[in-house]
This record gives C-alpha cells, sequence and structure tokens, in this order.
C-alpha cells in the first residue's frame, strides 16, 4: 500500500439507503472509514467487493470503523433506479448505509467517484480517524492485507483526544485481547 | 477475540526446517508471531490452515510479523516422518520456518501442543511484541479478522524502545501510508 | 432425480437477446435444452446459476445442448427494465439466447414460470431430445450430477431417426471418444 | 477428450483400502470405472482430483460406475508408508477402494503409472463398460465436463446384451427419469 496522505474529499450522494439521515464523513469523524465503491451490473463488485464490505462490517466495531457503500454508477446509467438499488440491498441482506452517488449534469461519472479520482468499480478507500486517505485501490481486494490495514488503523490515536492518553491507547488496542499493563 | 494475557511458552522441536538454526520465541521479542500448528493429514489443517499461514508470511514485513509452523504430531504417529515432513514442505513451496513438535514420551500430545493446551489442530496462536499470548483459536479461521488482529498487533510499541518514541511509532503505522504530520 | 415424464410446455418470452429470432422450444427439438431461469437481483443465481449456465454452453457442443436463459421476473417488477437486463448480459459475457419471461396481467408470476410451476429462481430444467421434462430442479445444482445428466440424456436416440439406427448412435457418443467395433 | 480406444491395462496393485479382496479391472467389467491415481502430498491431487473422486463415488450408482483411486507413489518414495496412507483414508473420509500402485523395482514409476503412462499425478483414466480407455486427463478437471463425460458413458450397453436390447436400454437411461414410452 502506496503512503497517501490527501484529505479525503466529502462524499456527495443523492439518496441514501440504511442510514435515518444523510452521512457525511465529517459525521464519521473519529472512525476508521471503509469506503467501497459498486455497481449492480459489475462482476467483481458483486461477487467480492460487495461480500467483502459485509464482512468488514461484520468483523469490526461499528465504534471502531464505519463501512460505507458507494453506488458509483459510471455506466448504463438507464439501467439503474432506485427500486433497482433498494431490491439490491434487500436481496443481498446488506446492513451498513449505502449511498448513490450523485450524478453530474456534466458528464457520466458521478461526482463522489469524480473527486476520488477512482478508476471504476470496484474500489475501496480506506479513511483513517483524521479524514485522511491511507488507501485508495481499484479491483479486488485480499481479506488478509484489507484486514491488516483496517487493523492497524483502529490503532491511531483518535484526533482530539490527548497526545499521551491516546498514545496509551494505541498501544492497547481494542481489537485484540488488552495485554496486561507494562512492567 | 478474548482477552489473553498469559505469556506465551517457549516452543519445544525436536527438528525444524526453513530455519538456519533453531528458533525460540525469546528470540522473536519485538516482533508479532503468528504460531500455526498443523498436521498434514489433517483436511482443515491443509485445506485452510497452512495457505492462511502463507498469506500471512507473504503480506506482513518479517520485522514486523514472524511466521511460525508447528507441526504437532498428535495423532498417528506411525504415519509421520521426517521425510514426509520434508517432501510436505517441498511440494506445498512453504518458505516459512516450520518446527515439528517434541515428542513425548508420557503420552501422545507432544510437548509444545501440551504447554499451550491445543485442542487440535489446527490451531493459531497470536503472541505480541512482549511475548504475551493475545489470541488463541481453535480451527479455521477467517483471514479479515486474523489480518485485522495481527494489523493491530503489529501497531502496539516494541518492548524497550521509549514511551514517548514509541507511542509516535504507533501512530505512524508501516502497514498503512503514513499520515501528514499533525497539525 | 425423480423421473418426470411431463412434455415440456412451450416458451413465452416478451423479448429475445442474444438470438436472431424468436426461440421456441419445438425448434429446439432433437437437442437437449438446458432452461435456466434466474433474476438479476438473485444472489444464488448470480453466483451459482447462470456461472453454471455458462459453463454448460462452454462444454457441451450447441448441436447436442442448447442453453437457455429465462429471466423470470417473479419480484422487484419495478426494478427491473431492458436496459438493465441488456446490461447485465453484456457485463457478464453471456452468449447464449436469453429470453424474459411474458409479464402476466393477472398477478406476479410470469407465464413460462406459471406454466412450468417454477417455484422460485434459480430454477433448472432439462428437457430431452423428444422435448420431455427430464429434471426441475430449485436452487443449485452441483456441477458433477448436472453434466451426468446432461451428458447421459445426449446419448439418446435422435426422435425421427430410424430406431436401429438411433441405437447405434447411442453407443457411439459423441460426447466421449469413440469406442472401437464391438469385436 | 481426444478419442482413446485402448483397452485398459490391468491394475498392479500391492495393497488395497476399503475393499474385502483385491480388485481388478476385469471383475469390473460392465461397470464404467473412473480410476483416479494421486499421491497424498501433490497438492492439486488432495485439493481437487481425491475431492472430486469423492463426489463422483456420492453422485453415481456403484452399480453404473466404479471409483478406484490408485496411489500413484512415483516421488518422495521414503515419506510414503502404509500407515501414512491408511491415516490418510480415515481422516478424508474416503469410501471407495484404494490401492497402492505396485512399487517397481527398476525405477521409480510404479508399475500401474507406467502401463497407463501417466504423466504425474492427479491423473483420471476413464475406462467403458468393455474395458476400453476413452479419456486419460493429467491435472485437473472440470466437474461438469467429466459428469458429461462419465454420464454419457454409462448409457452405453453393457457387454453381453443382446444388441437389441441394449439398445433399448440405451433409450432408458438410469441415470436420468425415464421418458416416456416412445409413441
Amino acid at each position: 500500500m502506496t503512503a497517501i496522505s490527501a484529505h479525503a474529499p466529502e462524499l456527495s450522494v443523492q439518496t441514501w439507503f440504511n442510514t435515518d439521515r444523510p452521512l457525511s464523513l465529517a459525521s464519521l469523524r473519529g472512525r476508521v472509514v471503509a469506503l467501497v465503491a459498486f455497481q449492480v451490473l459489475c462482476p467483481n463488485s458483486i461477487a467480492m467487493a460487495v461480500p467483502q464490505a459485509r464482512r468488514i462490517h461484520d468483523t469490526f466495531e461499528p465504534s471502531d470503523v464505519a463501512v460505507v457503500g458507494l453506488h458509483a454508477t459510471f455506466e448504463h446509467h438507464q439501467a439503474y433506479s432506485l427500486p433497482l438499488l433498494k431490491a439490491f440491498i434487500h436481496e443481498y441482506r446488506l446492513k451498513f448505509p449505502i449511498g448513490l452517488d450523485s450524478a453530474n449534469a456534466e458528464g457520466p461519472i458521478p461526482h463522489t467517484m469524480d473527486r476520488y479520482g477512482m478508476r471504476g468499480t470496484p474500489s475501496l478507500v480506506l479513511i483513517d480517524r483524521r479524514g485522511q486517505i491511507r488507501k485508495h485501490a481499484f479491483g479486488p481486494a485480499e481479506d488478509l492485507r484489507i484486514g491488516a490495514e483496517i487493523g492497524a488503523l483502529t490503532q491511531e490515536a483518535v484526533p482530539g483526544a490527548d497526545a499521551i492518553a491516546s498514545a496509551a491507547s494505541a498501544a492497547q488496542p481494542s481489537a485484540v485481547g488488552r495485554p496486561p499493563a507494562a512492567a
């Protein structure tokens, strides 16, 4: 994973599913965010990225890691509709928030996809607790590596917490059993 | 993963493969250790645990994570031999160190397996940089979860390093792209 | 597989893809037909039945076995559209004929699905060279068994051919290497 | 599958498992035989060919198709032993007959493997009801295709039966539901 340190652009979503109110990255600050861009008609999205998103959602504590799906409609625009996306989410039993990327009047690439410079679907973006992009990958990704990267990010200090305290926190990860107090 | 904080017992190995000299957990202190106990004739070991061990070995930096295989012969003793284990390692192209657990004159359970109270094969033990057991699981384990747990453990301070320095280190994980300097 | 001997009802399709002209079972008489009913939003259809249909199409000679897909829209009617089905077929690189089951003004179950009494998607119907239903299964089906059943059906005599001749033909299957002439 | 019409050489086995008495191809005449050559330390044998052999055994009627395993020890001779093979069969819950190919005093290739000209493990040989080789493949094989080939072979006339009668038999396969009597 190459070092990427750009601040994650805000999401632009025209319709949200699985959430009572619109989500923003700003509102998720302090949590690690796994942003999974997909399309219903993209074979690798359906066979790999969406099931992986579900596993991420099932594996991590919601207070540590937020999974956000993004339907980045950049092709076959006529095929997609809100009823389709709603039925898809129902049939695949997806429980994490999913946003429909905002259509762009000036071209086929929707706004969020454009801001992130995504190359296609599936794309995975990992955003740290401070809102920085730490990974941006196109195509299927291995579970072990993604798990490791998210696991590492969860150990970083929560912004706003006292520096020394957060360092201590980083040494006592919640994702694994706590070590005994240092001698 | 339940919190487990016992100090990891030292390995007892009668023959090592893929290493020039005998390994000890003491010599691996400072690194996260993934100890993978298996048997050549155990279907879940061969279908799942050994390939996962290889993926762990391929995914993490050796300076961060040491994968150690342990052939924990607790049944079918007559079937196993050094030539068998050697040929197995060759055919499966395994590159990480693998030890043959020391036979126990007093019963079928070899010494390391006995010390750890392993319930069978495959078993996975994760040991932190300070030599504490942080996970001990029997049976197949999911890649995403194991990746997350190892990834989190890699972010813990290396023992012996200065406290403030290790805190800084914890905030700048090697497993993921470095964040920009905090404002 | 239970013995089923009903004559296969004719297909009722409102739109065909991957074929120059509408297909009918009557026009396929003399070939074994694998009729695969699916829906784009049905997880088991997409993960298992559609890939299996493609493998059937790739494995058998078209002159022996015709694969026919049927989009049996019986739920989420609002989600489906011709552009969706067209884009799906394009993205999944499907080359065999696929028909959109005729909508039924009197209820949610489309006409072909209704005639066959299908219980849902995916469903697989195997029809022999004489137009008789020989298998009707709901849910995922194992490749080995389906292969065996289709392979056996291909060995049956083509209707209309002379009885003695077709018997000889049955003894010299095209799907496997020809045996030497009997002594 | 290329047409192969050689008469299948007799098996040469030094030890049999899962059978009360030694098997011979001669004694299996009248049945289709799936001969699966494997080695315990061959990754593709264990991951693919042995599970496929088990599926063949589970799918077809024993009176139609005989699955015969052959441990074709052509390398790592020191690693293999009768206790190893016995424990392997126990752990993998294999129920079909398995023979240990007869060691060859003149070289590493055991006798049956040598007679068939097998290129390695896994190898699959399909033998028809009359004892002719109809397929001989090296490496993993697809379930659908293997199922089709075995399914087709089961439809061939049993040798010794009356010609007209066997033709009728071929038109009434047991592997699929019987068709109604021809009009």
